[in-house]
């Protein structure tokens, strides 16, 4: 999609401008990777700090927080060059960011292992050994998203989301039938020698909808109070819980050969309440929480009571078995304005202008790190190329169905189909899910169909940015992109 | 001092007031202590996401951050709850996130382990296991101090600190011979049977100063501009390049019986050639870099610049043998609003408005888990309480004598004095040296003589910022504090 922008009009590259900080940026990178690499691989997840100091005789201090100051610098400076660049080529600059992270994390193929000290260690890879600084990114990354959705929930308000509740509610229908038919054709196509627990899983694992990168580029866009976007967020959270449904449906048919009808309603019954208890807990003990705050005279009230919420909900969400950023979402979404106008008076500024900075500063961390984790050498891979391009298209086309759920007029439903495509780490967690699953003595997904999965997560992830930076600005602003 | 302060005027005491959240808290707490302890404590640090989540199919989503979510909701809350607390008995908010911690850390001591989840690995506690909350919430505190610093350094300016430069030198050389001979007495005087390495070793850990918590406690107070400030923050940093040497030293002497000249002029020349190189960065290359990132049209570039600055700068202290914090001091001090004008125009607000968010988020977390990591088993072992005392009232009246080198008029001398007391972190790292060092086949430091210096560290920490609050306030306020 670069080149097509590219021979329109040619972008003044700006890689050639930036070259002394990229040039810094890899003198720092060398240094370390030839430095201290050794250390922030080492020994830091024992955590002994006195100690590491005390082997450490040469040095006077030895904080083990350096290396990891060296990454964050790394992945923050990198997400603002890949960000530019991709602006420039007018697209959305998280996907710059995803790039950048692709390149970190790729390198290794080529023999540099200086950004190896950020891998996080996954069940995928049980050779990266969990460091300090590995662990750290990852949280952050992961806290990254969480605030992400609750900045969005923030800048979304509840009365939009009811008005189209409608349509949120049957493009999640939609948006789960759609790619759990096609995922099963797809199954039966491509792997007739399988059981049709096989075909089940696989339709499974196309449901489910990772709204992260979507929230994200309709915020690089500034589209978050679109119809558009709240039907997507909508459908998204809905999506989470349709999913959880059809998981345990899927889970409790292969390991029990049918699935009790009271297990399912426990579920569904339990995240339903968390949406419920989430909505009526925001009417009613958010004003008192908010008035016992700005009682308290110390700084700081109205931001760390915002984060206090957010990350509670997200916990109670992970805790009926929905998506942490779907409690994130919940918490920006009933958090309003009028709730902390007593803390107003002490801190200055709106909720947001205080969880912005913060994001700004986490949510790079979890793209680039999102990107870091796609494994060039998975299309390598031949004898899954088919499998996984034929999932790809189902988990794209399915997705575009669901638009048809739109009821609202004026809305673009191809902005509404393309902002559902993304899998992300949802796919993943069900495909992960199914290999420990096992029928007729091997795993439902086998090594070859997860790495199936895995490509069409990445294929999802990437090409969302592009498709949905498109279609949500073809209309408004000058046409610079053909359709 | 609470209760003098209570005596006076008997503040309303705030926890009735706030008794609903404490009671959300503690059932959240409770909740969490009975349901995901377990999971908290457990595997986290292999990382495997994926594999945990197929491990648990009881539930639909298992992300590994909620954990965390929770750990960090309930530092933030109990840190503003006990700053509010002691900010009504007219003490520093840090004060109370202090105590907090010590609550938070020792509550163990009498059953509930609710908190254990959060307790870092260390040396000094080989049971504890390292899991990737305790790492993370470990790596956010130290990343909070290295931002309160740099956010400290903001406000300051270099042309100010060069003005009271002398005073700075001259306090920190007499806050490094002051407490090194007191030290040393207090050695030769309480542990005669030991070799002069001993004494010599004890006199070299009560050198350092931690500025950390000094800082904070200016900040509370809205006195970091003060000329008192100035001079403590500008001999702290003196301190440290001046602790490097004493502790090459007197390493030196005890591994080989004599010190290398060279080799301190080499130590002593990398710690100058930052600072130094420091100062030439910040007038030559920050306006560039700026200029250059201002181009890059992205959402975000100041203050990611800013923090890749300070990030960078901590770690190049680090390498040459400072304390991070101050190679994030002078990050703050070096970067000038007029360096990032060209920067202004697309992100709006000074670098201070962006980084205060982000602090305001992560230097609670510091305080609460320094109070957390507080051992009040170390002050029951009486065989160590009269060294602990005597080592403790050394390192005081040690720095109040440095404030003799105060040049100007009007400095209130005694703030610069109790500015300096606390040993903090860098106490431990020198005294975590001396266990790895060995004289006559035992260590230089041995166990209680280690447990006595964790003492004198926590009081010098717990004492300064009432001692600080009531100084730096006597003369501007009312007086609310009897002297």
């Amino acid at each position: 999609m670069d080149s097509r922008a590219g021979r329109r009009r040619r972008p003044r590259f700006v890689s050639v401008r930036s070259l002394p900080v990229l040039l810094i940026l890899l003198a720092a990178a060398y240094v370390f990777g030839q430095d201290a690499a050794p250390d922030a691989a080492g020994p830091p997840l024992t955590g002994e700090v006195a100690q590491t100091a005390a082997d450490d005789h040469a040095n006077g201090h030895h904080d083990p927080v350096t290396p990891l100051l060296v990454g964050l610098s790394l992945i923050l400076a990198a997400a603002k060059i890949g960000g530019a660049i991709l602006v420039r080529f007018r697209q959305p600059a998280v996907l710059g960011e995803l790039l950048v992270g692709v390149i970190m994390g790729n390198l290794v193929l080529l023999g540099p292992t200086v950004f190896e000290f950020l891998r996080p260690a996954s069940a995928d890879h049980p050779e990266t050994i969990a460091s300090a600084v590995s662990t750290t990114v990852d949280m952050l990354a992961r806290i990254g998203v969480i605030l992400l959705l609750f900045e969005v929930g923030l800048e979304s308000n509840l009365g939009d989301m009811r008005r189209v509740g409608l349509s949120a509610f049957l493009v999640a229908i939609l948006g789960v039938l759609a790619p759990f038919g096609l995922g099963w054709g797809v199954g039966k196509w491509l792997l007739p020698e399988e059981s049709w627990h096989v075909h089940l899983f696989l339709g499974a694992t196309l449901c489910a909808t990772s709204v992260g990168i979507t929230a994200r580029v309709l915020k690089d866009l500034g589209k978050t109070d679109a119809k558009e976007s709240q039907i997507i967020l909508g459908a998204a959270v809905i999506d989470d819980v349709l999913g959880l449904i059809v998981l345990a449906v899927v889970q409790a048919i292969i390991l029990n050969g049918s699935a009790s009808l009271a297990e399912v309603a426990i579920i569904t019954g339990k995240a339903f309440a968390f949406l419920v208890g989430a909505v009526v807990l925001g009417e009613f003990l958010f004003p008192r929480m908010y008035t016992i705050a700005a009682r308290l005279k110390v700084h700081g009230m109205l931001v760390v009571t915002g984060l206090v919420v957010c990350f509670l909900l997200s916990w109670i969400a992970g805790l009926v078995g929905l998506a942490p950023i779907v409690g994130a979402f919940a918490a920006g979404l009933i958090l309003d304005e009028r709730h902390y106008a007593p803390l107003r008076q002490s801190d200055e500024g709106s909720l947001e202008d205080w969880v912005i900075p913060i994001t700004t500063l986490l949510v790079p961390i979890f793209f680039v790190m999102m990107g870091f984790q796609v494994d060039l050498r998975s299309f390598a891979n031949p004898s899954v190329l088919l499998l996984a391009a034929a999932i790809t298209i189902a988990a794209v086309i399915g997705k575009q169905v669901c638009s048809l759920g739109v009821v609202e007029r004026g809305v673009d439903r191809l902005s509404v189909g393309f902002g559902m495509i993304p899998r992300g780490e949802v796919g993943l967690i069900f495909a992960a899910i199914g290999r420990g699953l096992h029928t007729d003595g091997h795993a439902v997904i086998s090594e070859s169909v997860y790495t199936a999965i895995v490509v069409m997560v990445m294929v999802t992830t990437l090409v969302t940015p592009p498709l949905l930076g498109w279609s949500m600005t073809r209309r408004s602003e000058e046409p610079s992109l053909p359709a």
